[in-house]
């Protein structure tokens, strides 16, 4: 059992860190192992900027968005040099394990740790985009998905007051999750995904059509890695000549107080994540799936795509 | 195959109910059969208020809380006579099977209509007290959890500035699932639930302990069926001396505009309990368990009680 | 006294309207006078959209965004011909006066209506940007304003966790009202208004020296008049080598629920546009100034440019 | 000119008392002046915890609920001794001026202080319930009747579904200001304020009347002033045999993140008091009249009694 561990946020921030961080480190005090927080993620453990964690550092961090430790990019991490200084600014105090939160990038660079210094790692899948193979999961991307219906609400209302086609833009470079469940819930008529093939003028058609029939307004909902919003927004004005707006959401996705789902799950996979890292376990991630915390091998988890899933797909379809 | 159904709803409303409603009408027009909407539950059916819906009909409801069909008590439903007669005005319309959305209590009545006259009857868990046997979620839970929590931080504000005890009375009856996940979601002290045994004493002992050692403020959540907050309140000022404030959330649980969670689950349940009426399947009630859609059966759901999760009870120890 | 009038919304919507036009028919029934209705602004008019009003039509819109008669564009409003047109569809119905809510554009239309037919017009500004001359208040400033901070809380979140520079561009092409009140409100450390020069040097540098002194995070609030967003965030990202983001908001802030200062003074100010278009009163709008609802001359309010409040810029400055 | 000076916050916590101390702070340091943060209101400055600020330490906190100085109760300061001690903790710290942020009582205990002592006194007027004579505004008041109006929408949700009468109690125990705001914004059928006599029977006979019409909820906001709402909720149960469900919201309508309003209001209302305060004026108020910041004299305004806006009291006749 190991008697010293430490957690660290890594790559872009997402709501529910800090209560994965916090059940880390209240788990860990709760087994009677100490625990380390890492400042600014694998730049800050280059950097030595790390302290030993107390039940009240994590105090009344659990309604927080974004990352109390902060996080940062790290260049010299994807060096073998640099993780080896990194393995012995943690050997140095005595640290036996490393939880790592983070996306994709993160959780490689990770696995990079583990394989050279044969030191434990558990990782937590850490990002609003909900594509961590292996998982129906990722710490935030409930949130982000609220976040997104709230701005459509406020979409609806102008675009309604003006019968106009809105185009909305957001996250998902690979992975159009948070595109197609906001989407359903926003009540959009199209959703565009990087998984699917999509044909922008009979799109174009159908809407010209709709609105023939009186539709008052269209709302589509673009994952950016299906497409610019910007350009699909002129290429829909120019082709229907519909009065037509674009929204980028941006940032906004990854802040904001998590939510219940993001808070609660967060919680247990922090909790789950600590229990194994003690236990000596290396070289998992901790994911959510079938309804329960389950174990994912960090390996499969970085090198395999998670497919979107097809009953969602379907389901936007009987819906509009 | 069925060729016609109707969709009420009934008992207390929750937010979502419009999705799972939305989905059945939009499913069954999806698959050309036709469907009813019967306004204000069961007294709306035996009163005959329905009529026939289009796929414009749930344009715009997806958002709203409440439910646009209505709901209302009704003592005749009660009665062999007045389910007869509902069933009478279904078969006056070629109505051949009917989807229930509600809770315990309403799933119960349907389940004696399928009975004494054999049409089919599928149900949908809604009600915010995610007490439904056989399933982990019921529509609008979610919806609830999070304004509960978004109560607890305000509270939260005044609490802290104050060095206060707060005590927060939520809904739930017989079942501690919301007063569980938002204890833990809003990093309550003490959450008291009506599964568990508690010692108002020695939590009075503890928080006595805590505010000499600092601490600012303290929450405990408690779910109605646990006891009164304005008792349990009144207990704990007396027994402490410390300055405590009981809050009661009410109704406005029940309202507000329905979460991500509750509206794509509540849609993916409208679609399949439209699908399972049309193939003429009878005395199920759809819920979600595992991470997917199942099906239960209508008697087990509201002849058995559901277990609090261990899980959350034990996580809920830890983090604190 | 009249007997029978109108209103319509025209323009960019803007939370609040709703609430006017509600006012300015409760008012106008409360006093025995007909009103009527107009969908889709001048563009209703023109194509006789229009409706007699009854209480009930405007239940349960007071909380809605957006505008229930709709508004467009309409070219055809802008030549004599149509403006005759629309007033020979009033006059057809017996309509006296035109109570008007929209922005500069919208009562300057209003106003060529009045010189050209002499029939009595009544103007409310509706509009975000709070660019009316003679009124410290336009219809949904505030709720516009509210958008914004939950916005910058969000961003603030992610700025705070990566030690960015966040850029947000807000609405006001003339006007840095919403950008200076959302950023003394949303503590930004530099605001950008049309009004007043900048020097985006002497800012990167500043910028430069602030993270030197271990600032974990700058936000930038741009009016659209002061400079592309986009454009700014290049200039500092390239200027300082900050991790820098852009964010513009769009079209979210025209939407939402109204705030509560929007409800009320929308429906003061319906109130009193109602009153004063009843008893023959033209060519005046109703603004809110030294605390209290004010009419101004239609033709100075359309040809005066309003000017920034000096005070909030100074204190913009103390604050930071 | 003043060279050092403190400020409390003092009594029930409200939304904005943060963005006034720190205006306080970064004024009297943009002038050159020591300032000083004594928390936990009267009774931290007799146990002297307090200590100089600095620009930095009110980072942070214009968007935060409470109050991060802390308040408390404080019977000692009731007492010419404890007064005198009070006195004494600031000039042994050469403090030579205090501001106050707090409601009626909180000033009343201020203005003993300078009677006794001589020591320049400026306040703040930081309450929800807009009760301090000569001001149109207190700090708190527009956040408070925001959290009220979302908690309406939700209410409304639930009420439309059942057809039912929703009794809301909200906070004013001597002033129908939020009740009267919040009911005109909600579209409240009734609004029952301190300052107004009301005739119950009366209501209730209306209200069948109104069922009788078809209408689908009526919706009751009480003052705690003017009656408790449990007890007019029963007596309207009662008499009406309608379906009552009552919600009193509690402290939860004191937290939450500020409005703009209440942030740039309280900004500026600071600002004004420090340079008040450093120019060695006493014995004022800073509040809010005629769309500007206006002093009122201390002694007036906690002798005399606000009135209701009759403007409005006619607005909620008028419009329901």
């Amino acid at each position: 059992m190991l008697k010293s561990i430490a957690v660290l946020t890594s790559g872009g921030d997402s709501p529910g860190m800090n209560a994965a961080a916090r059940a880390v480190v209240r788990t860990a005090l709760y087994e009677g192992v100490k625990v380390w927080g890492i400042r600014g993620g694998y730049h800050g453990l280059l950097e030595e900027d790390m302290f030993e964690m107390k039940s009240r550092d994590v105090s009344d961090i659990i309604q927080r968005g974004g990352t109390f430790l902060g996080t940062a990019r790290c260049k010299r991490w994807k060096t073998p040099e640099g993780r080896m200084m990194g393995y012995k600014h943690l050997t140095d105090r005595g640290i036996e394990g490393l939880c790592v939160i983070g996306g994709d990038g993160s959780l490689r660079g990770a696995s990079l740790l583990s394989k050279e210094t044969g030191i434990p790692i558990v990782g937590l899948p850490g990002t609003i985009d909900n594509d961590v193979w292996g998982s129906d999961y990722t710490i935030g991307c409930d949130t982000a998905a609220n976040t997104i219906i709230d701005a459509i609400n406020k979409l609806r209302d102008t675009a309604s007051a003006h019968r106009r086609v809105i185009v909305l833009e957001v996250m998902g470079r690979n992975c159009g999750w948070l595109a197609l469940v906001s989407g359903i819930s926003g009540g959009a008529e199209y959703i565009l995904v990087p998984e699917e093939e999509y044909n922008l003028d009979e799109i174009c058609d159908n809407m010209t059509e709709a609105y023939k029939k009186g539709k008052r307004y269209i709302l589509v909902v673009v994952a950016e890695g299906a497409g610019s919003g910007q350009e699909i927004g002129q290429y829909i004005a120019e082709k229907t000549q519909l009065d037509t707006r674009v929204s980028v959401l941006g940032h906004i996705q990854r802040g904001g107080s998590p939510s219940v789902i993001d808070r609660v799950r967060a919680s247990q996979l922090g909790e789950q994540a600590a229990l194994a890292l003690i236990s000596g376990l290396s070289d998992i991630v901790f994911g959510y799936s079938k309804g329960r915390v389950v174990s994912i091998d960090l390996h499969d988890a970085v090198n395999n795509k998670k497919i979107l899933d097809p009953d969602y797909l379907h389901l936007a379809k009987v819906l509009f």
